[in-house]
């Protein structure tokens, strides 16, 4: 199943995908999902971040690959990192260059996304915590994020964070092709295979710290291949099985 | 002017402090401040984080001495991180120590709190996006900030931001005593005065990176001095002119 969230006549609504129709749900998704009657043309609709999370919780150097290329040795433990509400973006619009960096740069990433309270959770029963999954594009600052060694400033900006086109509710994370595109170029291609850690663990790791609310993600990390944006550019993540999340640098 | 949020006959109530009477408000003041025809005892009531924050802005090695103490060289620029908006605590409430951690830390600081939507501020137009001040705690397992390097987990675990007891409207932030009681034993004491980014300036860069939402707070770093807490400890932060924030360890 796909949820998605959108604009249509100006309202905004909750849905689910089925083929190129959206069926319009009675509420939003994380309290129910029960079928309206009305039907509408995907092309209909402005679709929105599906959901508007209290917090990104970011997940460094989850690929090996990744890591040799930050020269950053492996971690034993996930390294944790927290994008605001704030930076939440939408497929299709705009990510702003922010005049404080010389150096944007996209990061394609399989977000977790939290369908319940999450505190506490054992790995056995993170599935039962997990709505589904979407495509993310970690944008960063990587200039700001050497200069601080703290990578909240290079990573928090307004437009930061896409995510998007929907949530799949019903795939296996764990052997997805992961790929971005940047100006119909291939830049990053991998597998969520070689996730060190893997979603479940992640929400166990992560309930053990802090509550996870319902539409909260999780952003697992990216594979090797990040590189520079400029203004102008338009940058797609690709997971199989989920969809196509694109954005203009402006 | 002391403004509070405080449960009252299990209802969640805003109110002004005037001497030990609590004049309560029609509405959350982020709102307006519409004075109600009752007034109760600051007696009667429990008091709650004076705001609820989407996030937490932090700011790290903010005062020399304390920069010195960790070993780090002092930033030209602020260092930012976030805590979780889950990570809000109360006057009075305790603080849970993590099994994660053996080396759970105070860190007393001055806490600005957002009064409207705020991004792209000019350092001379601060104050006009500033409510008032409160105290904090940055709670901080330092054996985890050390393991990590990013400080996210160390400092986002529930119950780590303990701030209060209310908002002072109507000080100057820049010369204020800050200290932090351990049981009765003063363990940091300092002046704002040492702060090397100041409220207004914090205010100005911050907002160039994230917007800052009605209620959000900007945690301000902390003087030297830094130590551990067990469990049973009773930890105070006590700053001039606003009041003693007191949480128990349990």
């Amino acid at each position: 199943m796909k949820l998605l969230r959108f604009k249509h006549h100006n309202e905004t609504k909750f849905g689910i995908l089925e083929g190129n129709e959206v069926i319009i749900l009675e509420e939003n998704f994380l309290n129910s999902i029960k079928k309206g009657s009305t039907k509408i043309s995907l092309n209909e609709v402005e679709l929105l971040s599906p959901v508007l999370p209290s917090k990104f919780v970011c997940v460094g150097l989850n690929y090996m690959d990744h890591a040799n290329e930050m020269k950053e040795s492996l971690p034993s433990e996930p390294v944790l990192f927290l994008k605001p509400s704030t930076a939440v973006n939408h497929p299709e619009h705009p990510i702003f260059y922010p005049k404080q960096t010389k150096e944007l740069h996209y990061e394609a990433e399989l977000v977790v996304v939290i369908g319940k309270l999450a505190k506490d959770i054992k790995i056995e029963e993170a599935k039962d915590y997990i709505l589904g999954y979407t495509c993310g594009n970690d944008v960063t600052a990587r200039d700001l994020q050497r200069k601080d060694v703290q990578w909240t400033r290079s990573k928090s900006f307004d437009s930061f964070a896409p995510i998007g086109p929907w949530i799949e509710t019903e795939i296996d994370p764990n052997s997805l092709n992961i790929k971005l595109i940047l100006n119909d170029e291939i830049k990053q291609e991998s597998n969520t295979s070689n996730l060190i850690f893997k979603p479940d663990f992640l929400v166990s790791f992560i309930s053990s710290v802090m509550t996870l609310l319902p539409g909260d993600v999780i952003m697992t990390g990216t594979p090797s291949g990040v590189g520079a944006m400029k203004v102008g550019d338009k940058v797609s993540v690709v997971i199989e099985n989920i969809g196509t999340l694109t954005n203009k640098v402006i």
